[in-house]
């Protein structure tokens, strides 16, 4: 079925439920020009030359993927960030809603119906009623990064005042090495103003190729329903200056709200499982795939970053609907991080959709027997998969850069 | 030599170059109980009883070690956090030398003659005319914890203009649980204001004994002769208001000029070489002590944190002094790290005494073959650890807190 759609099936749709929705080109507003110049202050002297061109970084390189089920107001406040960039809009929930996109802005928007005709039987693999629906969005971008925002999130300030480009620093930590393999006090040495600290090994300088950075929140922080229920008053109001590779061998609790990856290098571990709708389990999207995420990272030697950018996480989701949502995998993750911990992939694992594959079937041989959720899930990566390989022919699933598995 | 010596040489001298100076306990000065009730604040709850307590944290367990060559008029900024304290002085260089301490402080002086008479033939393992001298100080003590810091450190400001209490966060750091088995995007987990977030364990929120607390610098950053021959002008102006564990499997480059540890938990491992006169090797005395500590402690399950409180570091030592005293270690540790990366300890390493000993015998039959040095290192450990058990008998050997080695 997947054949007979045109390489870019976006653009002869009859019936654009999906939209394609091409803003008139604008040159960029004094504002964006104006935030753009501090790039090259803070780029290490390799990277400055992009900042003397004023089209905004990697403007046609990345897409802005947003899960939503709500007209899309807050675009209004990252007007100044996102105009330049293309968005891809996934549509949650009932499919005859109609989604306001505000004025002004390059997007596509797909529903379930979009999602069911693109993928046909392969949609199953895509969550319904759930954000882990982003990932369809990861699915069908052409670029080579994403930013993923969820749609309560807002422009944060820094302690000066000062409006934080959340984008234009994920660009930043992405097109930075990381350190994966040996921590540097002062964090991140690629940074304007610090560098490897004494005692750093000279042959581990040239760090490794970033696949992704994932940003925090102040506000309302990202806790489970029972910290949420303990304290409704906690607020983040930490701004930590700082960006870090996690080490290798590490994991971390990876959250999609305010989200940015190399999709070449990472796309297709990028799953975002089986949540929400019909699922016994909700919430554990992200961390699902920043679990995969980090081992396949670990093994292909490419770096996760995590700290700035800051964005304004506005609301605190009901803590008793997120109990019932959680509630499995609260206990199931006391297994599945040990699972995590100790999984290793053979060598052979060259490639992301190889090392992915043969993580769904370590899935399905050790936590089959926690539930059988899991195997539903073993499946499903593998459905995810195909449908990327369907989606993103060829060149896609070449070995990636850093290339020798460890 | 050592049975004749009284439990604590330090009150019997008849011929004080070694001085114990007892001040003439005063109460504690208005600003010193100004500063102390924020800790209330900041501590978690079960650690708040201790702030109903005028007496400053750990008074009379902690003992801080400074290793110098001049007179002690840095002490003067620290005055109202130090003061409290004991302070243990180890007097580097001609012990024919009179190093003023400021009044009012409670101290003990040793110089070389003292470190002689004290371990006699073991006293070889003490580095002369280097600043990893110090350990002889954390050998003498008699105190749980140890906080030391370098004489061209002075008190740094927090953003808002507050002088940082340094003593007071690394004692917070090493009363708090670490985290070294999962990565907690909000960095320490038990700092007030923030948590676990969503996705971390429940079962690992208990965190482990803290060992080690590694703060960091402002102004001067510690960087090696390279860097500060290519960046001569850098200074590091930012402050990241962050506390972390540093995960377990990662090596970090500790630097001693700043550093608190538990020495029940960790004292044995806190050795720092071989350096200085009639070595071939200087500055990497705290790396040594780092790397080794990092192993022993993620081998009996004890956290090690980076971050806060920072210093104010004065004055960038010479570069060309520096680089003739880094070379060979700049050499040596692209070997070294790869070596403390693979060191496994057996099972049966349940103190800290025995995994220092393992540890020595792999490194003379690991690195014996990089340089000659590295076998006289190993036999140099080995000193160490009898010189540590004569001067801190029986108790101080069982095993550690965290007990289960893994």
């Amino acid at each position: 079925i997947y054949a007979v759609l045109p390489p870019s099936p976006f653009t002869t749709n009859t019936k654009p439920r999906h939209i394609k929705h091409p803003s008139k080109p604008k040159p960029p507003s004094p504002s964006v020009s104006a935030n753009l110049p501090s790039l090259a202050f803070h780029f290490p002297a390799r990277m400055a030359e992009s900042s003397v061109n004023p089209t905004p970084l990697l403007k046609d390189e990345l897409d802005i993927v947003i899960p939503t089920i709500r007209n899309l107001d807050f675009l209004e406040m990252w007007r100044p960030f996102f105009q330049p960039y293309h968005l891809i809009i996934v549509q949650d929930g009932d499919p005859s809603k109609t989604i306001k996109v505000p004025e002004g802005f390059d997007y596509e928007l797909y529903n379930r119906n979009d999602i069911n005709r693109i993928l046909g039987p392969k949609a199953s693999c895509i969550s319904f009623k759930d954000s882990a629906c982003r990932c369809f969005g990861f699915l069908v971008s052409k670029k080579k990064y994403i930013f993923t925002i969820d749609d309560d999130c807002f422009v944060a300030k820094d302690p000066s005042g000062k409006e934080i480009n959340a984008l234009q620093q994920h660009i930043k930590n992405l097109l930075s090495p990381s350190t994966p393999f040996f921590f540097n006090t002062l964090y991140d040495p690629y940074r304007e103003g610090t560098d490897f600290v004494r005692g750093y090994p000279f042959s581990l300088r040239e760090g490794v190729a970033t696949a992704v950075s994932h940003g925090l929140w102040l506000n309302i922080p990202d806790y489970d329903a029972p910290t949420q229920l303990v304290k409704p008053l906690e607020r983040n109001t930490r701004f930590v200056d700082a960006v870090m590779t996690i080490p290798k061998g590490s994991l971390f609790p990876m959250c999609g709200m305010n989200l940015a990856f190399n999709r070449e290098l990472i796309g297709p571990a990028m799953y975002f499982g089986l949540m929400g709708d019909g699922q016994p389990i909700g919430r554990y999207d992200d961390m699902w795939a920043g679990w995969c995420t980090k081992v396949i990272c670990d093994h292909l030697g490419l770096g996760v970053k995590t700290g700035l950018p800051y964005i304004w996480h506005s609301k605190a989701s009901n803590p008793f609907v997120n109990l019932k949502k959680e509630y499995k995998g609260i206990y199931w993750q006391e297994e599945l991080i040990p699972f995590f911990q100790s999984a290793t992939l053979p060598k052979d694992c060259t490639t992301v959709q190889k090392c992915y594959i043969e993580l769904s079937k370590q899935v399905k041989a050790k936590l089959g027997k926690v539930d059988d959720y899991f195997n539903k899930l073993a499946d499903a990566m593998v459905t995810w998969i195909e449908a990327w390989e369907e989606n993103n022919p060829s060149g896609k699933s070449a070995d990636v850069a850093n290339g020798a598995a460890k």
